[in-house]
């Protein structure tokens, strides 16, 4: 099994930034949390909003508190509003259910942690954590059917 | 670079007062936080009523966690209102998205920190933001286009 | 009953933020708290840290809260710690029990609200409280005998 | 006056970091906020435990909140116990008062942000922040005389 280890969550970083500024988006926040939902790196943008490190943060711990992408999160947030809303109060806001909170999984399918990503459209956000993750060789599960 | 002190967060909550005296609106309560979203004064009409202080900072802190003024924040939660109620708890109740939180910025755009009005309706509360804002001689964003 | 109102509030932030200067203190925090416990009015040097406005409100919330000045606070909490523990966890943290604390009285002894400072040590910090309430011809409960 | 940018932050974690490597610590998390006390960069050695990112960031941002070093903290926690009890309710927990949380200023004295450090002793910490900040041509301020 891979590990996520600090090295590989700062090249997922890099990675991301870059693809942000090829594509000429806002500012940005990438986090980076492991397989038990603790932060092992995080890069903002100097000129990124106040809240961006949070909001990334809530993106890879929802993904994680669940178990599913973003994508996931967002259909049944839709579905089921009021069960969300108990959601977000017991992790204490530490889940934000939008594309960009991205899980990161071996080639064999195994959970080795999560990126979010806040700063620009939840939707271009995403597109980075999925050029991150591609970047280190591992597996971005959006939520989406691949 | 100007930085926003304390006078000139005195004298645009003075401003905005005197305009609301003006308009003969509602008591009012005016916050002013700096560039990283901490206070820098707060001034509450005896007559307002007790949760204005915490709106006024709520709508100041809003707009500088998001980055883009109180109108903007108006029409993203009414396209997102699930990620909206999950930013109201990441940041602890401390996000109050409607008019009346505006951003603050100098002539070249720089970010200065942001002021928040409650007490009356959000549309005037505002217009007491800008004109409190525009007496210090600095740009009020609002969150629509200029 | 003379009632504390924002101009009073303000004219007592003036005159203590000038007995800071006076003295060559380091840069303050003024918060200003009616009798209900709300804020009517705070201001920050810009160059004071950052957790000064909740200390500033800490300290005047913490005197409305348990009915005497810091003074006698501080005397309660050397003997009864635990209390003191709990009664901070009850208030959220909104209790600090330092001199600097200083409840608001008219010449009758009516309670009109408090004042809290920070940004010096408490003993200044204290001074300039007392300066400021008696700059409005109110009387300044520290808690200490007269 | 020089701002703190991601760069300038990521190029102090890798100082602070080959530091520990260099001295043979044990696995550290590194933190650096901004003057606002937001997070600009965190990185986390994987094999440090859970709680060192929330150490390292409280103990960054104790010192932004207080505006001294750690170790005048340290000073004023043995003197002031039921006061830095206070602190940390006040604060929800972020504010560590112990070495290892280092104030960065500018060859002027401007105060810039702050890093901590937590993994090994708090001595050790130190000593890792203290190199990070020079690596950056900036000056470490650890509350103690220099």
């Amino acid at each position: 099994m891979t590990r996520l280890t600090l090295n590989l969550a700062n090249r997922l970083i890099e990675a991301a930034l870059a693809e942000g500024q090829r594509l000429q988006l806002a500012p940005l926040c990438v986090a980076v949390l492991d397989a038990g939902g603790h932060l092992l790196a995080l890069q903002r943008d100097e000129r990124a909003s106040l809240l961006r490190p949070q909001i990334a943060i809530g993106k890879a711990a929802g993904v994680l508190g669940m178990g599913f992408g973003g994508r996931e999160l967002v259909r049944r947030a839709a579905k089921m509003p009021a069960f969300f809303n108990a959601l977000s109060d017991l992790a204490g806001g530490n889940m934000v259910p939008v594309p960009g909170g991205v899980l990161i999984r071996d080639p064999a399918g195994e959970l080795l942690g999560a990126v979010g990503i806040s700063g620009d459209t939840s939707d271009n956000d995403e597109l980075c954590a999925i050029s991150g993750v591609r970047a280190i060789e591992l597996i971005p599960d959006t939520g989406d059917p691949v």
